[in-house]
């Protein structure tokens, strides 16, 4: 038998948190408990409206096996009560003798509150083995925790002249290969945002090719009302849910089909945008333009990375610009990728 | 011994042919004599002033050995009287069989006189084997007499707001990687030009790491004669040589350095420009900027690739955007390249 660290045993419950899937707005969560030295069970949050992690591995086992043995767990146990009795309390009654925390919650309202409940009951608690993998499992929803709202991908198709279109025409960029990226690429947000103007001229699905139960929301900003002039939009239409964010009450009192909801913004700026998807609990947005949208998310520091696809030719003249920001913007963690002869430019930008 | 084939020898030429170097505005060329199947000698034009290939090879044999040989050459043999009777009398006295030419001469008023006079003397005379391959030794060279004008490569550091610099500032767009290899990338062309602008704001030396006897010719476009106020510049006091192209009398009436030459263009648009270039026997350009120069050779259809390094960040506000066309512009034999977090894309232009 080969003696594992700490560590390994960390490493199961990251690799166990993985096994998860459309946990939708819930964290990927993984467990695995240890008695003696053997691993005996691990488990996940598999699904969103199924069990957490913990439970999940604690109703692998009997009470016996439970007893006396030690869970090292990915995220902090949860301390208030849903859909069932929070995880602390379960992991108090199981007779755990230690346990071992990766992350702490990231929501500051709630961290350490399971910590606490573990430790008022006399349990063994330690904190922070492997933080920097475990946090990793959950990106989005650790930042949407910490800053009060959802994190923001900018994506852009842009040409060598730094255009995206030829004024008011839909004007394909990019090659097959990064429109397959794209639709893939979407399915990680769970909301795809467009402005008005973007919705009405090029009149997209905004659909991701990943399959998944949660398909991203399809949001379409129109301040003005504009979209009232065209409500044959294919997102007005069909596919998974919309939702139109206004200022514009005729648009918030017209009849849309099922899966359009009109909601009111509480202001006209990027900032009340990002305030109305965070209440709404969108942790991440997938914002493919226009560029007067994505500029209003740039200069307002509510653009958390850029991604740009970057077709090699010139558009010419009578074409629309791409986004410019107002500041200088560096870009870290920056990474390039081809497609065939496309690039994409990866970089998260510096908040200032 | 193992069998060679026509086309192994041709192979030997073009592999001779690439020894030379500094060949400033002769081409690269190559030779290789066989006879009876065996490979008597190779040669090549080796440095701009010495013998053609043709001549190399033979001097290293004895009139025996040539007599009744064959010989395979990359470029037809020239037919003019220069420094040295031409090549193709050469091969004539030289007594040889028959001669393979890879590539006709690319200028249209002497491709196929070199092979009339060697037909005309009563050799047998074979044209076009691995041309392709031959032609491939000088681009340039058979650009400028297919075109009667240089090949204009189009180069341009640029941010993904495709912005090239801060209004009025010499602004680093791109990192050391880069830097270096544009500094190799120089010593591949004969001329490197600017517009007067950039010439004023970047001051540059324009120089190469590529070490030569020919160091391109460092060409200021300063129709205007903006110059003239800047007579300091490093450009017009130290380095090779640099040719100012004017319109302005006072400019050329000025007293430079010996390394300055005031050239007066014939009109003011982009097409005077390459005309007054071609005329002095330049036959490559690598155009460094700025946008409105570029822009002009562009839309004149006289660019004819593209050279695009792009650095992953936004410039952002009072900056000057890149070069723009009036028409879009397609690439063919586009390239990737990156040099750390900076990318080269390279193309060339479709003209129209």
């Amino acid at each position: 038998m080969i003696l594992m660290a700490d560590e390994d045993y960390m490493r199961l419950a990251i690799q166990a948190a993985k096994e998860g899937h459309d946990t939708w707005t819930n964290p990927h969560v993984g467990a695995c408990i240890v008695k003696d030295g053997q691993v005996l069970a691990t488990g996940c949050h598999y699904h969103y409206g199924r069990e957490h992690a913990e439970r999940n591995a604690i109703n692998k086992l009997t009470p016996e096996q439970l007893f006396g043995s030690t869970i090292y767990v990915t995220l902090e146990p949860c301390s208030h009560y849903g859909k069932q009795p929070p995880c602390a309390e379960l992991l108090v009654q199981s007779g755990f003798k230690k346990v071992v925390v990766a992350a702490l919650d990231p929501h500051p309202l709630v961290t350490g509150k399971g910590i606490k409940i573990l430790e008022d009951a006399g349990i063994e608690v330690e904190v922070g083995l492997l933080a920097k993998e475990a946090r990793a499992l959950n990106p989005f929803y650790n930042f949407y925790y910490e800053h009060g709202r959802p994190y923001i991908s900018l994506k852009q198709a842009i040409t060598l002249d730094g255009k995206v279109a030829v004024k008011g025409e839909r004007t394909p960029i990019t090659n097959a290969a990064v429109k397959k990226q794209v639709l893939q690429e979407r399915g990680d947000y769970q909301a795809i945002m467009v402005g008005a103007k973007t919705a009405i001229i090029d009149n997209p699905t905004l659909l991701t090719s990943k399959e998944g139960d949660f398909p991203p929301i399809r949001v379409v900003v129109d301040r003005r009302g504009r979209l009232l002039d065209h409500l044959d939009l294919k997102l007005l239409q069909t596919g998974p849910e919309t939702w139109v964010l206004t200022l514009n009450e005729d648009l918030a009192n017209t009849v849309f089909p099922d899966n359009v909801h009109v909601l009111l913004l509480p202001g006209r700026k990027a900032r009340d945008i990002a305030q109305l998807l965070g209440e709404k609990g969108i942790q991440s947005v997938y914002l493919e333009g226009g560029p007067t949208l994505a500029k209003a998310f740039l200069d307002a520091d509510l653009a958390d990375d850029l991604i740009t696809y970057l077709a090699p030719f010139y558009l010419g003249k009578q074409t629309t610009n791409g986004v410019n920001s107002q500041e200088t913007l560096q870009l870290t963690d920056t990474k390039i990728q081809t497609f065939n002869d496309n690039i994409r430019i990866y970089g998260r930008i510096q908040h200032v």
